[in-house]
């Protein structure tokens, strides 16, 4: 299992399903980044000056949209992660 | 529906009306960026070093004037939005 | 209504009448960039890291001098206005 | 009169006078940025983050030494003045 | 022995074994910078505002995946290390 | 005499002597910047954001070493100085 | 005797032996820059912004590594020294 640190998130990126107007589904390099994932695992969060550690808002199992270009990749277990600070998801799917 | 984090604030971006003298309306590309936006969605405020959170000034259904070029542009469910942080929103329309 | 968040101030940039020594008016172009202005909303003021807000040091009608290309320009009500930040605005003409 | 804001300081701008071995009185360009002022006004001084204002280190009438290039010119009521931040002036003269 | 200081963290890189489809191991050249690692020291954490020590989160032994290009490239008693800071650490492998 | 503010420090530039391999002492130009100089005045020290002023280390009459390139040349009663902040001090000669 | 002001520290650079595989010992520009060194004075230690003073981790004698083309180096006394920040140390070698 990835445990991630600080205010670090593990997440899955959703590949959105693009289709043109006619119908005929994208292949990979003609569609945009995607910017939906699903969180894996969430890290305990950061540490503020006063010492007290701000838990995240986002929980596993959380469908999430992020910033384009944020994070790094990860290859872990044969399968791709995202690994993101949390100030990289801008909103909560709900 | 689009929860935000933090101090992010999710809007309808608003398309103010725009003619030339002559009243005629001037197709898309000859306007300038739009400014102002409808609060769909409000986080929770950022965190101070003290660990208390500032409740954003904004509610949603305000009607605002934000930073040209700020945010980030998401589709969801279909329509657009503008995901912003709270410093970007310059004032209320009141 | 505009009103400002934060820190920030709106205001009316005040046109100061600019004349040759031989008293010729000049043209727009000719002048410099205006840096007086007349406060017409003020926000709550900036939140500080131990949750307190300080209220802005100036009010609204205060006649003040800004920095030169600060601020941002918005058109409401078809008028114009300056939306800066209070540390844009160097001194109150009093 | 001008009132300074937060940690910001008017000064007037003092012309050391500059003349060459041989006496000769220099022309304006010909001579360095003038680097020494005569304090006109003072603000409140700048906030800290627990909430106290820090007065300045500096009183009217002082003479200063202050970082060349700093600072905004204004013109008020015919004359020209300099609005420094306190942080500019580098020492006091007495 | 080498004890990091504050949030430094001493590492050993994991190589990670990898070979084309063909099961061809590839040399070195051809492979990615590593990316996973193992603890061997840890320091005693960085110093907050209010005086009070962060213990990392990381303890000797720990299988962790850090971000490429970080940290420093140290020798000692003929080994390489990698000292990195505690935030260059994405996640704990558990 | 000159008082300098905040944590600001004046110096005199002590000039080490220099000379070649075969005695011959360098024209300024080819030497280096120099580096030695001794405390001539010293401003109360920064303020903390808890209010608090630090007390600079170093006192009047000490020898220093200082960032080369640091601080601003200033002229003063037909004597050069430079005004250095207290974090371009390196060290103290004791 | 130096003595370094904050979380400075004053270290002598250590010469670390370098043969080649056939045992040549390299010329010294052929050597990478070294990153050992002894500690011969420390600063009292930087100051948190609660005013509290943290003592460095490193005391005199203390063998260190730090990091390349960190610090400045300085003559004094006809030996060279290197002075660096704390923060600048990676790992005391025990």
């Amino acid at each position: 299992m990835l445990k991630p640190l600080g205010d670090r998130i593990v997440i899955e990126v959703v590949e959105t399903e693009e289709k043109t107007a006619s119908g005929i589904v994208l292949p990979d390099t003609a569609k945009e980044k995607p910017q939906e994932g699903r969180v894996v695992a969430v890290g305990a969060g950061r540490v503020l000056d006063n010492g007290q550690r701000v838990a995240p808002e986002v929980e596993v199992g959380d469908r999430i949209i992020f910033s384009k270009y944020a994070g790094t990749e990860v290859k872990y277990d044969g399968k791709e992660y995202l690994i993101l600070r949390e100030s990289d998801i801008l909103a909560v799917i709900r």
